[in-house]
Formats: C-alpha cells, structure tokens, sequence
C-alpha cells in the first residue's frame, strides 16, 4: 500500500465525517504554526509518514531531526505551518505513528548495542498489520537490518512445511525448482542432525530456532562457515550480549520482540503561533 | 474501515503476488487442520479479526474461548481447518492480530483491577492507526470502557482550541450551536478557575489532564457531583489503585497505556492434521 | 467518502472512457471561460462541491456567491476558466450537485421562516445515498440544524429496539452501559406513559414522533422543561407555523421534508469565452 | 458502479464504525422478520437494489411486488428475514432508495399518461450523481425511455459544441468522423434555419430546445419525417397533454422532471417477528 | 479506469513495496535525466501514457514525437528529467506501455495502407484486458477507426443472442424498444436471407463474418448501398488489398488482429545526465 | 492486485453500465450451457482467470484441460453453465485472457523445446502492465520458469544502477549491506572485465546482455562454474537452439519475447444449450 494510500485511510478512522470541535471552533482562514517535541530520551522514526500526513490535509512539515537520530527530552522533532484547522485535525495520526515508530527505533537501538557488531540484529514478520514498512524503516532507523519483508521476497522453510511435504530434502527441491534463480533457500531446523539434511538438499541458510543455549551453541559450532546461520527464539538485549560475548556467533540473530516488545515513545504537538 | 477490507490489506501485505515456499512445497489440492494455542497466560481479544482473516482464504476457524476469556498457558484458543496452503498463509497475520489485541485486553485487565470499580477506566485516541475499532474492542474484552472513537462523534475542546478562539466560554458556545442535540460537550481544563468557566459556558463534562496529584484532588473536590469528571495523564496501575482508594474520586479515568504501552502476548499454531 | 471521491465517482459516472461529442468538436487546446446562473429565485448551496468538480479535470471555478445567500433571478453564482474541454465535460455533474444542493437549501429556508426562531428546524436521517454530507451541509445553509449524522455518532432509541429489547427501561440501561459518556440518549415515545418511563430510565431527550395535534401539546406541556424535546412526522411549513404560534413548544421539530420534499432549482452554464 | 459497491458505500455512510444503539439494545444471535409496506398510492421502483442492501449485511429480501407496479397505501413492497441487527442497521438506507425510486417512478407515471402515447417521454442526464442507473431504471419503471446513458454512449452536439467549432456544419462532420458507426448524431438547435443546417450535415435528429409553443409547432411542421425530433424544455404534465393532444408531434419530449421534480413516496419498515 | 489509477496499479505490480537495488544504489537526492529511443523503425502510439507514468511518481516527460508518426530507428520519442530514483523505477513500466501501444499503431498501420482507402478499418473488443482504452488510442494513432467500445455504447446483435430469442426480427425488436434513439443497430448475418430479415426488422448495420470471399462478394452486392455493410474475419493486409482492389467493397472491415496479432516494437532508455 | 479485483475491472470495462444488446434480447430467467474450443493448435494457459470471470457474474467454468496442456485444433477447454445473459456478458473477456495467455504459453513452449534442456528459459519484466502475475504463469505452462517478479524480490544491478554510484564494486556494496540476507545479487556486464568486477564484489550472478555470439562463448567460457550465468538479448528459438548446441552454456537464458513476441491463439465460444 502507498504510503498516500495508508495515510488517507488513517486520517479517515480518526476524523471521519468531520472534526466537529475543530469545525465549530476554529474558523477556516486562520493559519498556524506548531512544532513537535520529546517528552522523553529517544530514537526517532517516523518523519517520511509525518510528513504525508500533514501534507494529506493541507500544511507542511519541516523535520528538524533525522530518522535514527538519539534524541534527548525537550527535543524539536519537527515544525507545521498551515491553516489551524488542517494542523488540529491531522495531529493526532502524526503523532501516533511518530510515537509508535520511534518505540520501535528505541527498542532496536537497545538490542543492537547488545548485539555490539558481534551479528546482524534482524526483524521478523511478527509486526502490525498495515504497518509492516513503516516498522521495518524504523527497525532500519534503530540500527538493524531487515529479513525478508514478505513471503513473497524470500524463501523459508519451516516446520509445517516440512511436515507436509514429508522431508526436508524434498521440500528443499520443491522450493529450488520454483523460485527464481535469485532466491536463497533458508530452512528452519531444530537440531543438528535436521541442519545437515538441509546443508545436503542445497539449502543456503539455516534457521536456529527455540533452541537452548547449549544446542545452539553445538549446532553455531557445527556449521560455522559452512551456511549462513540465524538464530532466533526469544531473544532480549540480555541474552544478545551472552551471545555476542563468546563464540561460535551466529551470523544472524532475529527478534520479534523489536517490533511486538517496544512500548509508544512521549511525544507532544505545542501550537507556536495562534493569530 | 470494513473488517474485510482491512483484513485483504493486511494478507495482501504478507503474501504479496504469492507466498513462494508454500506454493512450491504444498500442493493445491491437500486438506489440513491447525490450532491456535496461548505459550502465556493471557485476555483474550482478537476472535473475530482471526476468523475474518482464516475466512478470507478460504479456511475454517472454530473459536474455542470468547473476547475476555481468561486463558492459562497450553489453552487452545481456536481451531483451524481448510486447505493446507490457505493455513500455512494466513498463519501469520491471524496470530499478529491476536497477539497485539489480547497483548492489549491483558494489559487493559491491569488497569481495570486496579480500579476496583471506583470509576470507569477508559481508552483514548492514542491508537495504532487502522487498528482503532480492533484495539477499542479489545478494551473491552479487558473490561474498560471505551471514550469517544474519532473526532467525529465527540466533543472534546483542548487547550489547543481554546487557544484559537480566545475563551473556554467562546469556544463552548461555538460549539453548541454547531454539534447536534446530542452531544455533550467536554473541555479540557488545567486547573478549577477554568473548570469554573467551562461549566458556567454550559459544559457538560471536565477533562483534567496532566495535573499533579494535590491540584486533582482539589479539583475532585470542587466539582464532585457538578459535572461529568474525567481525569487523565500518565496512568498507571498503580496510579489508578491511589486513585481509588480514597475520595474524591473522577467519574472516568483515561489511559493511553491500555493501548500503547501494551506489549503482544505469546501464541502459536500448531498443524493438528497433515494428509 | 472524500469530497473528492465522491466527485472522481461522479464524473465516472457522467463522462465514462469518455465525452465523444466534445473529445471531436474541441480542440484540445482550447482554453475558456464560463459563468453558472440562477434561471429562478433560489438560496444558494453546493459551492464546495461546485468548486471540487471544475478542480478534478482541470479548471478553476471562482464562486460569486456564499452557501445560504438568496440569490435573485439571473445572479451569477460563480465563473469558470480552464480548457474547454474540460469546462463542457464537467458543466453536467457540477450543475446537478448545484441544483440539488440549492433546492434543498431553499426549502430548508421555508421552513425556518414559518418556525419563526420558536424551536430549532432540524434534518434527519432520510437523505439521498452517499449525498448526507453534502445535503446536511445544504440544511444547514438553509438556515436550519442538522440532527445525528449516522447510526454511529448519536443514540436514538426507536420503538424496533425497544420491541427487541422488551422495554424502555432495559433498552436504555443497555445503551447507557455501551455509549461512551458524551453521548446523549434519546428516545423515542408514543405517549405520555413511554416517555415517564424513559425519563425514570434516564433518557436525555424524548422523539414525539407522529402524535396528532392534541397528542403533542399534551406531552409537550407534560415534559416542557425537564428534558429535551424533539417533534417529527409530517412536518410542513404550514404545521411547524402553528406548532411556534403557542406554546407549549418542543425544543426540536425535524423535518424529513427539507430533504425529501426538496425539488431541484434552476441554474444554467454559459460560455462566456470561446477562442 | 457496481450496484454491489454502491450499496456498500451507502451503508458505510449510514452506519460508520458501527450502529451504537443497536448494537447496545440488540443481542447478535437475535433473528428477526420485518416488512416495508406503502403509506402512500404510488408507482414502485427500486426492488433490485432494496435487496442488495438487506443482502449486503445478511438479511434476505423477499420482493413482493414487482417494479413498474402501481401500489395503493397500506401494500406490503417486500419481507424481510435474518438477523435482528442486520434488519435494524440496513432499514434506513433500504427505504431511502425504495422512497427516492418510487417517487420517480410514480413522478414519470403522471407524466407517460399526460403522453397519451402520442410520442415517447425520455429522461436527461439531470440525475442525482451516482445514482443514474437506478433512476433510470426507475424512469423505465414509470412507463419511460431512457435518453442517452452518459456523455459517452451517444452523441449531441449542442449550442456549447457549436460556438466552439465556429459552425453546426464543421461540428457534425468532427463527430461523424471520430465516432463510430453505430452512433447517430443528434444536433441541439434553436430554430429552423440550424435545423436545416444540421440536416444538410447528416444529422440523424435534432433537439428543439426551449422553443416557445408556437415556434415549436413550426419546427416539427418543417421537419416531420424527415429526421428524429426531440423537444425539451420545461416540459410538465400539462404541456405535455398539451403536445399529445394536437400535430404535428415530436418523436419523443425529454424531461428532466422526471427525476428532478420527484419527491419521494412515503414508506414504512415494520417488525413481524421478534423473538 | 482512469489513466491515472492504471498507472498506479502498474508501478505497484513493478515496484511492490519497494526497487531494493535503486534504493541501496541510488541516493535520494540525486536529480537525472534520460531519453528513451527507438531500436527500431515504427509507428508511435502512447505518449499520454507514458507522460502520466514518469508524473506519477514525480518525474517529468517531454515528448519529442507525437502519436501516430512514423519514427525512423534511432528517433527520440521523449526526454525525462527528475530525480534518478524515480526514473529508474518508473522506466521499465512505461517503455512496456510504449513498446506495446506502438506495436499496434505499427501493426495498424500496415493494415490501413493495404485497404487503401476503399474503406474503413476498424478494431474489434478483442483488447487486452484493462488496455482497451489505449489499445483503441493506439489503433487510431495507426490510422485507423474504432469500432464500438463495450457492451454498452453499441447494439451489435450477435448469433448467440438470436438463438437465445429465436429470430433476428424477434431480436431487432426488442432492442429497438430498449436502446435509446441515438443508437443503430447492427446484426450479424451468416448469409443473404438473414441479411434480408435484419434488414426488414429495421437493422441499420449488418456484420458479415466469417464468409468465404466469393459468398462475402455476393452478400456486398445484395445489400450495397441499402444498409451500412461490415466485413469480419481473418482479415490481414493481403485479404484487406485483395477486397479494396475489386468492387462491391464494405463499407468497413474490422480486424482483431490490429491488437492481438501486433507484437511489440523495441524502445530503449537511455541515461543522458548521471551526477 | 487478486484475481478477483481484476476480474471485476476486466468486466467492468467490457460491460460498463450494462450490455444493452444482451439485457434488452435475452430475459433475466434463462439458463443456458456453452463450451470453449480451440481453432487452432495451441499450449494451454489462463484457466485460472476464465474460471473467476464466469464465476463473478454467477457462472459455473468445469475446466476440461489443464494450463500446460498441448491441445489439437478442435478441442474443448471448459464448460460453462449458468444464466445466459451472465454467460453472453463474460464471454468476451474470458475468451481474450484465454487467447491471450495461450499464445505466450504456445510461444514459450517453441522455446523451451529450442533450448532442448542445455539451460532454463525465463522470462523477463517486459510483460503487460496488470498482467504480470498471468504472464509468468502463462510461460510456466509453457514449460519455461520464471526471473524475479518484480523490483523488490530479487536484485538487479544494471548499467544505470552502476552509472549512478560510479562502479560495480561500490554498486554491489550497497546493495549486500541493504538487501536481506536471502538475498542473490546478480549483476548485469558487458564484457570479462566488468564480470571479473562484479565477481570480485561478492556478486552471486551475472548477467550477459546483448553481447555478440563470439564475446558470449568467451565469457561464458571464462565465468563458466565461478558464479550463475544469464544471457540475454534478442533471443529466438534458433538463436536458443545454437547456444544449447555447443558449450560453455549459461545456467539460464531470458526471453522477452516469450511474453512481447506472442501472438494470441484462436477461441471460440460455442452454446451448447438455449432454451
């Protein structure tokens, strides 16, 4: 979905009809100035569909600060101009996904200092419906790197797959001989043994997931350097830095919770200029 | 928004032009089943987003528990059956919408026992954007109530309102005589000399937002009984347990946080029936 | 529905792939220049939507006239430049929106003028499909208020719910229980006894619908004073004349009329510069 | 558009996120039976999409008259069965197209009568937009033809057309080239020396606009037999018996009344069945 | 459909969520400018198309040739200047448009020089699906005319419906009293008698389809000059010079294989300004 | 875009406000039965969409051959039941997917049969806009397989790509540390030097566009076993048929001319049964 389309469906759920306090109380000439600002420490995210929102009804946006940047409380985010009523109607939406994007980009940003470089910190498909490009811009925004964004732009092979095929071998062949050449071939597996039946049929990467400490660390031991490897399965910043502080490391470490565990940053629109 | 609508957006989001792997390891023809258990206890929320979207591709959902059930880990929150690839692709999108809703009725359930009955606990428009009438719901189901939904079937004058028209009692009049009879008309007050003039411009509820825990009480106390009282600002559980413990109390207390400092639950589906 | 999609529709509608007469006369650089008139007496509405259409393919419409001013036969209500082809395809559309909207405007005057200022003149909900907002727009230009937009932003009790229901007093609890706390509750009564019985319930405002003459001054004189009182059912000018010529009077007539008894005015489009 | 999407649509307007009242009174497994029944003589129209609106929410239709059938006060139009609040939800915009539709149709009835079948009664693109399908359909119901759909399925070159080229002449030779060749050309003029200039042309009819009575009589006394004659212009009832009663005569008069001169027929929703 | 919405839904089947390689290749603020030329001697159609591609995602085109000339290998057809992301994503969709559009104006043209002017050329509904608007652009741009655009603005009454009703005169009747006065009807005929019967039925148009050249040259010599005659059916430029170099002719051969017979022509762009 | 939705835009096109011919001749009662036949021998594609078009207007499709399917002039494709004028309104529109799609499957089938196994057939972006998803299916019956679908899932570095950063290393850089980890990275050169370049940067794929026949073996020779390998340009079945005659072969050979060079197959529908 554009991100026109996605803003216009947003602005319509909140105003519907009509803002009827704005509409009654705030003539239509009048114009006004706003701006932005953090009500707590934070990353930004946000500012491309802030921008289109205000833009949707009729004001301009000025960033004053970048996607990815750390921000202290009292910080300006960004500037409106435009008719009052344009301003009041659309503040709301701005507001939410500024605050729930940049939740997201805070939280990353925790996980990635956790990770210190020792792997690529990546997300996964666990993200809010409607909202899977925004969230993955603001996973980008906090430091990580994306999986693929669909299951359409990237192959994986997982558990139920396999149960219905009946072996990891041929589910690997299925998934060679219909996708394009450009594809890499990922398979879920939950031990070793899985791991080499997939290295066998070809597959290109393997997917380490829900396994303890000590089964991950055997099988990160077995294939390192073999096949790309990702681990995956209740990941906190705490057990990052165990990970990122001896190896054998993963190449990957995917977590869901970048996305579903991040809580809405403080963030607050003050009208600067009321005629 | 109709549901199924949202829900096409949201499968058309994580399936794109074809989920690769499924359709290259499952043939079409292959019938399967599948339930949906919770990995945490939990509220429940979500049921009706998760049948539309099984629906949507042609499978079966049987709902096990109801919005607002308390569930134990290892409880099977519904039941799946249809084809195999329809299961496999639309896995995803039903357990995120269930795992942000009753992410959401658990966290409302908090607040509301905190409350103890002492007064209503209520939403806000702090809301994922396209997400608003599933999130009020799931309020529900966590046993608040919600507040108005958009700015289209309220009125609530803000600060920022009665900035630009100069005066509580301006802004309340412009409001009467262009919303309809039925409508009762809110305004946000920051402290009693404006509550005063609200309520002699004709308001018919205070909203008292952001004030410090002594500047509440005194306001509780001045207006108790007077008119509709609803205080809002950086609820917490344990905000909201002082609250009640002792009088004055508000009529209704707001809270962003049922919403937007929620975090997803746990779940996962589990293929039952693989031919 | 965005004004503007409502008018994308619209034109769809008139012009299809496309206006074969004027896509053959008219060059496709030709500019013009056009001004609509009044064929009759008339109180203007539709100049937003006027205004929209002429925009959506490229003209520029300058209105000469204000929504709810009495124009006189042969005033000029705004003037179009633009491309030709442009002007000639959207003349149909435009005019039609013009001489509906200002029909019921007209109307709408009638019938403020006969209540004379003794009760607000209100709409209901017996509008055109997909035109509401439009046609409560016109209402109001008209002179009159405009009651509930939807089935969403205000609650009215009607005797089918009550029949589902069992009583009025279950009934209204029940809506008590759901509504967010702006909401007013009306409901509607075939009597005196009915609307004792919503008052105890709690009901905020009464609809004494379709009760003869002497039926209503009785309720009138019963409730006058201790809640809200709208009047409806076949409310002509000539009726609500009589309804302000004594008391005791409701605080609202509605009047399905405004809209449905509405007839079309008479506007045309003149070419004012051909090349 | 679709009738499927323009049934949509309207109950979107009507209903918004939800229908409060009924969904607080009415319980969602309630099922229900109602019936629409005339408070009024009229001609019906409208049964087609009546049933798209009660089917769109799922409520079945039963039509128990057909369009086109002259009804007196008190007929039952049709049955309604299925749930309670689906009934309750879709009654209001059913009855709207069912009034507006019938009161063109009852509105064209008058009219073809007042004909006498001396010359066809055609309607115009003077139609609420949106709504030209079903008023057309509702026209037929009346005992009228349709007139051209849109600027697209049929070509008149009218007086707008002509000052644009420089000449009728030029104007009909443009169209004939660029239309194809199932379409006949229809020439808007104002007297008999354009009629002859059309002719001379190729057109295959004329529209004699706005002619005064007697200036009319002449025209069609020129032209009879010789090319399809329409008249227009401020056609009632009256002067269309008037036209019927004496030669020579068009081939058909089109009137805009038809459908901007209707006002709508008085209907009802009753409830039959409640558990 | 309008152009514009084509257009979107073509560059997001090409983009989907988003040109990974440009996006990591390109930098945002990078401004270019390329042209797109011909590989090949052709005839150009699509120039509207292409403008509206480049447009949509802010890009500006300049075109060099026009619709309809005939362009020498090597030839500029248009220039495009904008930011270098927005051309490389939006190149691949509008050279599709144009190497498909020009193919049939190529295509086309071939065919009208073999008719020579005998008589006219026209396409048929055999389109590309969601293309036919341009497809018929493209076959007047070739030189020749179009033929009816749907189901809708042409009476064209074929084999099928004359079994359905029974007889050609049953058919012509019923679509006499239902199409309106501008429209002429055409049947199609497998043979002299039926050609009588549509004829004395009222047709104003027959279709000969499918005849053998001696049987076709039969029924042209029957109905010359009595009713607008169409010739049909594996027609290519040799079938076209062979009917145009004898008399009786048709007065109109349409020809399928104008769109589905045509193959693309070959178009490059080519960066003329890189940073 | 689903299926349906572009179904229902295909049929919209065709039909528009309806099909005159077929409402006024065939009443809205009758059944009727038709089959589809082949004139022509052909490889079959498109079963898919002719079966969605029957179905969206209430018809029964019973395919009688499979997408893939060699079938001999004469041959039945599908069965249809359902009304008849639902049958005679879709008719067109399934018949031109059918047609359409068949002929790239027949196309793609000589191809496929040319390159004789030495190497796989793909496709290429050069499809029609808004049938795309068909197309690529169309050339999978015809035997051959599929590139990337689009711009977003899979990574293309191409001349202008390496033009606007400067080399191929930085090009191919950019893109690994953008692209997810499931990610090729395939790279288009014009001689050994930009393929050492590419291979040297990490691509994982080359691809050898419009290179002569002799710079082609010589870098097929040299590139042969390090890394994938594409070549492409103007290729035809005789030009397949060399390359698979003699070594060094690529991996993979793409064709826009499975798509851009096919012509559509001959179709008919046939009614099998009227009333």
């Amino acid at each position: 979905m554009l991100l026109e389309k996605l803003v216009d469906l947003a602005l319509e759920e909140d105003i519907g009809p009509g803002d009827i306090t704005t509409l009654a109380c705030v003539p239509a000439h009048l114009e006004g100035g706003a701006r932005i600002v953090t009500r707590q420490d934070l990353v930004l995210a946000g500012q491309e569909v802030a921008e289109a929102v205000f833009r949707a009804r009729g004001s301009k946006y000025r960033a004053c600060a970048a996607d990815g940047d750390n921000l202290g409380v009292g910080s300006t985010v960004g500037e409106i101009t435009g008719p009052l009523r344009s301003i009041l109607m659309t503040e709301r939406v701005a507001l939410n996904f500024l605050m729930e994007l940049s939740g997201i980009a805070s939280t990353t940003r925790l996980h990635v200092e956790a990770a210190a470089g020792a792997f690529a910190v990546v997300d996964t498909r666990k993200t809010t419906p409607l909202h899977r490009s925004l969230q993955k811009a603001a996973v980008r925004a906090g430091g990580a790197r994306n999986h693929r964004f669909s299951l359409f732009d990237g192959v994986l092979v997982k558990d139920n797959h396999i149960r219905a095929v009946g072996s990891i071998t041929e589910a690997v062949h299925r998934v060679r001989s219909r996708a394009h050449h450009l594809m890499r071939i990922q398979v879920e597996v939950r031990n070793v043994a899985e791991g080499r039946e997939a290295l066998a049929a070809g597959a290109d990467a393997l997917l380490l997931d829900n396994m303890g400490t000590s089964a991950l660390r055997h099988a990160l031991a077995v294939f390192k350097g073999k096949v790309l490897l990702e681990a995956s399965g209740n990941m906190t910043p705490e057990r990052l830095a165990m990970l990122a502080s001896t190896g054998p490391r993963p190449d990957l470490v995917s977590v869901g919770g970048l996305v579903h565990q991040a809580r809405w940053v403080d963030l607050s629109l003050e009208l600067t200029a009321v005629p």
